[in-house]
């Protein structure tokens, strides 16, 4: 992309009301614009940056045997009625409105039900067993408090799995690949050495579920490790009882803050038995369906990596999670001529700094937008038939020759 | 994708209050599944044809210079009041929901206000625009009837486009540019044969704007052209007026059901203006922003394309829509081997049918999910070490040999 032609301007100041610093770098250079309190839009950055981390979870998911789907936002009561969840009560994060042909709809802050209820129409026998359906999806919930920039927000891209089995033995064997799925996910996000799956509560049908979290300081949450992190566990579960059945003492334990990046759960009935989803099984019974869930926030995702790799000068994005590999910034009417050439069907990768700017005030802006590689092009590299290559997590910069950089577009 | 072991399931009846026939037949062959009145989910096969649909203008955007981004459905009331389309006696098809922490809030139904609010962060002087900005989001409109399936609907997809300018004569250049990249996205689509830009009301700023009307019997609007098409215009403009401005007589125009599949239009300083996003001009004068915006509602345009593209059994997707190219089914011990070795390396163009069911019932299947290419491997044809491939649009079928198949998939 051309910076001179495109809806990519860096800003001097954020927000004052945002206080996660990778927030305020999102914001200033141009990634995400704020609406209004946990409300944000994703310019051409910040789209790309999404889009990268739902490829990668999309890849991952299909490998288990995911089939992506779309759901509607709007929501009828009458199912959520069914699992007592419509209650304002009782689940108190609704934002809720009216048809006006009469009657209530909701904004989904998750999808268990309708899906639950959607394949009731598709699933009858065990043989339509097993199945795993995932959606990258816009959810709703209205969070008394938004804060920390993307981090909580009130409207958010979620990554929503759920899966659907005869038996407990075939839940648990997905489960365990879905499990497999996540950390491979996370390595892939960047995410991998700093994310633990931990033991949280379980709620009514299973003593623990697992959460996946990120450790990092402003984190919502707070979470307990021994030294070795092979047992990882949510404030919520530091019980005595807990501690017995994971064999760990409570002074061996160290405390630190954490974001939940991911979310799976053993349901077994809980949703299919009240919204009645049931199978004939090999003998023609009829039993219920073992139903598992597996979330991941993205847009989270992207605030976590973002606070997870930024320095005092911006953004420092993993490769390929970058919007663009290289930030191309020529020097001179001769490097601007060459920089056209080096662009021309390398749009995807390069961000080309065309603007007419001092080259201090192009390199501030590439530091702050964090793109892995800036190249600057000037007569004094272009004497040498090379360019400069600045690796922005490192700060190092050399020259390497034209031919080589031509190599590595190529690639 | 492997028939047997995926969420896609034909159906023997569609809802009975379904009354276009497209919309009975997406249903039927699991592209579609309906929530409620106006409100659906798109299961694999119908994800696969948006996400088709998407990339085909997508691309056409880009090349006019384009950018995408995402922006909320949560909407502040205080920037539709601004221009006097909050109220709901002004515009009367609102969702509207309440913030917990107090406040009303909106879900969007198109995004004039927030984009053009949006841009007095980063459009500041001349030297910044001209702007193309565009995304595929989900809009809501409160219908007080939904009808024909995916044809109108309360939550939908839509693609838009916003354009910024210095000048009317900007505008105007970009405008003829959008209107390029529709009719090479209606024809890319599908739809171009039938499919006309059509003179429609313009309201308080310009006469006329432009809709994109298909001719379709089940289209909700009544459409007047004369008889090579050069002039089509809606029936809420069929004046004598507009009839002198066009140049045709009253009596030379036929009349016909359409389906509206997009619309653009010269908003000039509509939404600039209240809002307040100036620029500063080459003079340092300050003047209100130049604007236009471009629709295309992608689910519909799905439905539309079903239903123009359908026959007594079942939906017939043109080749770059169809969510596969190739429907291969095997039959035999021996068909099923070589259909496995097919299959491999080729999952995003085959659907395979590995289903333990009489050949009757998958060709069915095939033709009622419109899929362009049926192969089928039989010892029939396997004595000839060649496959049978069945055209749906035309029904013509011919032996074709394997190496030759093979090459196709290759291509």
């Amino acid at each position: 992309m051309r910076l001179s032609q495109s809806f990519i301007k860096t800003l001097r100041d954020a927000p004052k009301d945002e206080t996660a610093r990778s927030a305020g770098y999102l914001i200033r250079a141009g990634y995400i614009y704020k609406e209004m309190a946990g409300i944000y839009d994703y310019l051409p950055l910040g789209l790309k940056v999404i889009e990268n981390i739902k490829g990668i979870i999309r890849e991952e998911l299909n490998k288990i045997g995911g089939q992506e789907i779309l759901m509607s936002s709007l929501q009828n009561p009458e199912l959520w009625k069914k699992t007592d969840r419509w209650d304002d009560t009782k689940v108190d994060i609704w934002f809720k409105t009216e048809l006006s042909a009469g009657g209530e709809l909701g904004l989904a802050p998750t999808h268990e039900e309708p899906i639950t209820n959607m394949l009731k129409t598709y699933v009858k026998s065990y043989k339509d067993l097993p199945l795993a359906v995932y959606q990258f999806q816009t959810k709703f919930r209205n969070e008394l408090r938004a804060k920390s920039g993307i981090l909580r927000t009130r409207e958010f891209l979620m990554k929503d799995l759920y899966s659907f089995h005869t038996s407990e033995e075939d839940l648990d064997r997905f489960y365990h690949e879905a499990e497999g799925a996540y950390a491979k996910i996370y390595e892939r996000l960047g995410l991998g050495d700093d994310t633990f799956e931990t033991f949280a509560s379980g709620g009514v049908f299973s003593k623990y579920s697992h959460e996946y979290q990120t450790i990092i300081p402003v984190g919502e949450d707070t979470v307990y490790y021994n030294k070795d992190k092979s047992v990882v566990l949510n404030e919520e579960v530091l019980l005595d009882e807990v501690l017995d059945d994971l064999k760990v003492k409570r002074e061996d334990l160290e405390s630190t803050r954490a974001a939940e990046v991911g979310n799976i759960f053993k349901l077994k009935f809980k949703y299919s038995e009240p919204l009645g989803l049931k199978i004939s099984d090999e003998n023609n019974a009829v039993q219920n369906v073992y139903m598992g869930c597996y979330g991941i926030g993205v847009s989270r995702v992207m605030g976590v990596i973002a606070e997870k790799f930024c320095d005092d000068k911006g953004l420092v994005w993993p490769e390929n999670i970058a919007p663009f590999k290289y930030y191309l910034a020529p020097i001179g009417e001769a490097a601007n001529k060459l920089a056209d050439e080096l662009y021309a069907g390398n749009e995807e990768t390069i961000l080309l700094d065309d603007r007419d700017l001092r080259p201090g005030e192009k390199f501030t802006d590439a530091e702050l937008m964090g793109i892995p590689y800036r190249i600057v092009i000037s007569d004094k590299t272009l004497a040498e038939n090379s360019v400069e290559i600045a690796t922005r997590k490192t700060g190092e910069s050399k020259l390497i020759s034209l031919d080589e950089f031509k190599k590595m577009l190529a690639v």
